[in-house]
């Protein structure tokens, strides 16, 4: 049994639709981020990163989204979310996602989050000025170099494409479009359809 | 045999120092960041993202030293640099380094790549001014809260704990204090007494 710490519009949708797409027995329980909910002592004390998402198991607590993926991946090996006897294939996912949590999802932080790295009104509106053309070069990097199609990394749905799909969500809010980037306009698309997307994204909305 | 595309002073050290503690057979190439050699055509076409490291393998090219790392781990299953057989745990590590290399270096580079993601040279000072309370902050809480001890993991030395020790390579300059964090110091110095690690840094620092 897993437990998913989430908040709505966050990089925790990733993780969310891949418990639901492995066929896992896991709950959620969503944070108030407007009640700053994730620095509360009792959250930390879960995370002391005041970040989601966290994965709660049997274990111990997960953290970061590349790594909580995988190891979804890893423990429901029938649901065949990552190539897992294949050491190449499954490094070159991780490469992928590590991507998006270290550039794409940095890059999309500094439109709101820009107090984590400056402390002056000016910087923040120079930040959130650069986000549309930083976002917009990672998209295009991702639709001309590494996403192969139909899926991130070919034939076979993986654990990259939650993941793609969860920032995916975020380029229109970061002026970014996404007609822009036909291979991945199509991906956000056909995602949509996903019977699991669909449950995730009606769960996080309600 | 792998091809490593390293500069020195860079995050490639973590992937450098791995493949000599694992025994690889590897060969080095080393760019010129001053001369922009990162950005040449040339490097751009094995690595399009103009950034280091990057190592080239009979199957393709490997980029985001987490994933570089797990690799060469997987790859030399005899060297025990991670928990292979244990999937929580080697999600631990993986979570370990994913905030090594989404929240620590991202603080970092807010001291000389602020042009990632802002245009302003008052943006600029702004972010560097504040680099040491964030890359601060993030020891405080590796040394608290994520640090097992001897090494990162734990009592066996893996993939995370050359991956700290390039990070800490940066401290001074990052003006913090790795006294502040005894534990870290403790494991920075023992590091530095590896051969492996002695090795790669007397070859980085011809």
């Amino acid at each position: 049994m897993f437990k998913l710490y989430y908040a709505p519009g966050t990089c925790a949708l990733a993780s969310h639709i891949t418990l639901e797409e492995a066929g896992a027995d896991y709950t959620t329980e969503r944070l108030n981020f407007r009640a700053n909910q994730q620095n509360s002592p009792d959250y930390l004390a879960i995370n002391p990163k005041g970040r989601v998402p966290s994965l709660v198991t049997d274990r111990g607590t997960l953290t970061e989204t590349p790594a909580m993926l995988a190891y979804i991946a890893q423990s429901f090996p029938q649901a065949k979310l990552a190539p897992l006897d294949d050491a190449f294939a499954f490094a070159q996912g991780q490469a992928f996602n590590s991507y998006l949590c270290s550039t794409v999802h940095v890059a999309h932080a500094h439109k709101l989050r820009g107090a984590r790295w400056a402390t002056e009104e000016s910087s923040f509106a120079d930040m959130k000025r650069m986000v549309p053309k930083t976002v917009g070069a990672c998209v295009a990097l991702i639709e001309q170099k590494m996403f192969r199609g139909p899926w991130v990394m070919g034939d076979t749905y993986t654990i990259c494409d939650p993941y793609l799909f969860t920032i995916a969500q975020w380029l229109e809010g970061d002026s970014v479009d996404i007609a822009s980037t036909p291979k991945l306009a199509d991906h956000f698309r056909r995602m949509t359809e996903r019977p699991a997307v669909r449950k995730v994204m009606e769960q996080e909305k309600a």
